[in-house]
């Protein structure tokens, strides 16, 4: 990665609290001298035809041509005639993974030290095809669709970034023992995709099995990877286990590579402007942007700084039992690089 | 409840451990002296064809006929032309409600001890539909089947069962951002009946959050009522909290009045037959079915002569970190009484 030419990626700030963890962000960016020019893109006022959603067709077209981006909370206006934004966003761009990994902070205390794994979430098919139905009047329908295309994309997925970042084992996480040919197409295909990484582990566990398991010994699991319902399950359910969606980063790859980092946390509308909020998910997600740009060293750099500050415990959100606004908290990020 | 016509109850031994762990509960309720016979039935040897399961026609107009039953673990044979033991008991004894209690066991030492809840699975529909296809090649569908009937009879039956129990909170567990007509059916059930309940407060919690939750804070969560494949999920994770599914009771209410107790772990092959298994969920799973023919006198000398025993930590089996033999931890129990 060179410094000559500076990164160029798309900003979604988001709404509620989102715009103040941005600038967070691009605080500690700027600290760190992050060669980076960001093209911001907010959620618009109206619904936009070529999108159907109040997201804008100009901030699609800029991930697009940036091929990344970083993305705040975003809530999707009530309303009938448009799409939620996260899943235009998931469906327009492709983005075919969301990746979440979760590790125990050292020095911020839970029921657990002992956290290290990775989510990969399929993340455009499956429980959300979207496609419901009444039947007759009292019986309703839905539609969970898999694709040999969209699980061996994800396995594949899931497999490179085991080996990527030294990872040993992966977990295909299912409930084919019910849904026999859904997930039993979705373990096909990942059984295909674990033959050509002979030094990775593969297993399978039947989804209730792995919850149970998860909360009695997360050190059991490495790297998770399971269709779309059990992913949204399961990655929330780990981010419990280290403090929660405000200190887990995100990344949704898509299409051609595009890298969308994000914090997957709610927009939190109480205490939107009020400096309180906690930025923790969305700079540990810029660093899992800067780590797909090969950005190592700078991602490293500010990696460490959130640690150290989190670790340090003098100044904490107050998500986290602390009394620092989101300032302070970014000061003592950008003073520890 | 009287002593002077004695209960007749069905009992499912099962295979694996599950002969040692129901002998288990037999000398339990001898040395309680509860006035019970048992009808036993073992699973079949051949596919019953009124069945269609290695399920006997017979054991099922078992339960019928005596409204309860107790039932140890099941593995279904592999194989094609049979259905799943399991699924072929929820099926035709419409098994509707599958009530799991799961508390922390004072003496047991787990990452929490301030757990004390009541999840209520719908046991007949949703996910669990058995349908599904192959559109085209590499296109598999399920279909989740929601029902106005079997959605209003589980809310009916966990607020029932809230208010019997002196429990105050109702959360309907749900993912009807995403499944707006199935589980927005789900939810539509459970406010209509939740209005019959005004001393009860009724919340709605989406699934992946609710996961979050129950890690971080189980004690949050008072009854839990959902569709069939969240309730698989979380009470599964649910056990995982208190230690396990050898732990935690479990009873299904069925049309007519029907209650089949059942300890749902597994049949453990590994150690059958050595007397090593740990007999506590079908034990506890017991005392439910007690307190469902209101022998709650009987009921609760059990179930405290039981959790005297574990709290003692004199007498454990190797899954709780003992030593003691399955009859050994019976006969303190026993002790107990
Ligand atoms: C907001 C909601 C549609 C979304 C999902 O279910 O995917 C969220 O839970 C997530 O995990 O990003
Ligand atoms: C064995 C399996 C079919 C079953 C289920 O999924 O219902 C089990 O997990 C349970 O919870 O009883």
């Amino acid at each position: 990665a060179s410094s000559a030419h500076p990164i160029r990626a798309t900003l979604f700030p988001g709404d509620g609290i989102g715009p103040e963890i941005a600038e967070s962000v691009k605080q500690v960016f700027n600290a760190a001298e992050v060669p980076i020019e960001w093209e911001e893109h907010y959620v618009g006022d109206k619904v936009d035809p070529r999108t159907e959603s109040f997201l804008t067709w100009e901030s699609l077209e800029s991930v697009r041509r940036n091929g990344v981006g970083l993305k705040g909370p975003m809530a999707t206006p009530i309303g009938k005639g448009h799409r939620s934004l996260n899943l235009t966003l998931r469906k327009e761009l492709g983005l075919y993974a969301n990746v979440r990994p979760c590790y125990s902070l050292p020095g911020y205390k839970t029921r657990y030290d002992d956290v290290d794994l990775v989510t990969i979430r399929e993340n455009t098919e499956g429980e959300y095809s979207g496609l419901e139905h009444q039947v007759v009047r009292g019986v309703v329908e839905s539609l969970k669709i898999i694709t040999r295309q969209a699980s061996l994309r994800v396995a594949e997925y899931a497999f490179h970034y085991a080996k990527a970042n030294g990872r040993k084992r992966v977990s295909a996480i299912h409930k084919a023992n019910i849904m026999r040919k859904t997930d039993g197409l979705f373990l096909k295909c990942c059984r295909e995709v674990a033959e050509k990484y002979p030094d990775i582990t593969y297993e399978e566990v039947i989804i209730d099995n792995c919850c149970m398991l998860l909360v009695k010994n997360p050190s059991l699991f490495d790297v998770l990877v399971m269709p779309n319902l059990y992913g949204d399950i399961i990655s929330d359910l780990c981010a419990g286990l280290i403090g929660g969606l405000g200190l887990t980063p995100s990344c949704n790859i898509g299409e051609g590579g595009i890298a969308l980092a994000e914090a997957v946390h709610g927009s939190a509308p109480d205490i939107a402007g009020k400096n309180l909020a906690n930025p923790t998910a969305l700079l540990l997600s810029s660093v899992m942007m800067l780590r797909h740009l090969q950005h190592n060293d700078k991602a490293d750099q500010i990696h460490n700084a959130i640690l150290s500050t989190i670790a340090e415990g003098k100044y904490r959100t107050g998500d986290l039992g602390g009394k620092s606004s989101t300032s302070e908290f970014t000061k003592a990020v950008c003073d520890h690089l």
